[in-house]
């Protein structure tokens, strides 16, 4: 069997523990989007037990903050699918109202082009890391 | 200021307590596709204190397991996102390998009709509501 996330990454290191990692998302469009992956492989968050639920739930709520945070978006949004990667892992994705979908999720038809302020977020999103690990101590 | 969930259920109301209510989802391509929606007017997860946060998730993934145990799908896929009703709510939906849009998110372009098992299904959800009860208990 062979599992993404069992083999990879998935996208460069922002913070990690024994449970998880989280990982910026190569998404042009989303400076800011970032992914919490679960490090051993479950399929479904209804496979962990409540223990390890409630930790990577406070994982994905920390890092949910460090993203708005730092990122100022007009929306945050967050998912957990794994339809095609099914192994459990959460998409956090700040919003604004000129990127590419709004107010449509990310995953439908694109509305427009990436708006202006594209190149200020990308700076902003420099200082996820850090903004991260200031919400994990 | 309107909000539609402030205004409205949202839907045939399945189970409820004094934070939120878990509704039907009116998506004929999607039986068994519900939302959990947070009874006050809260923008993001993130403005919920801890406490509260913790006991909605606590309801979302006992609705995951109730649809997951009726529904017998190939994939659960979990979703707040709110950026055109800014009012927390999760989507719980329970997605499979011939449903209209998979491996696709479900806002994603489709990609077949809906499968023949969709009556079936139907059947399936009319039993929800006793199944998210008997989780909450």
């Amino acid at each position: 069997m062979s599992c993404e996330f069992c083999n990879s990454p998935g996208g460069a290191v922002l913070w990690q523990n024994d449970l998880c990692r989280v990982v910026r998302v190569d998404e042009p469009d989303y400076p800011g989007f970032v992914r919490v992956i679960l490090k051993r492989h479950a399929r479904e968050m209804g496979d962990l037990a409540r223990e390890e639920r409630e930790a990577l739930m406070a994982v994905v709520f920390a890092v949910e903050a460090a993203v708005r945070e730092t990122m100022q978006p007009d929306k945050m949004n967050l998912a957990s699918l794994g339809n095609m990667t099914p192994h459990v892992h959460w998409h956090v994705v700040p919003r604004f109202s000129d990127d590419r979908h709004f107010p449509n999720p990310i995953w439908a038809a694109p509305q427009r082009a990436s708006g202006p302020s594209q190149g200020e977020r990308e700076q902003r999103a420099a200082g996820l890391s850090a903004a991260i690990a200031a919400r994990m101590k």
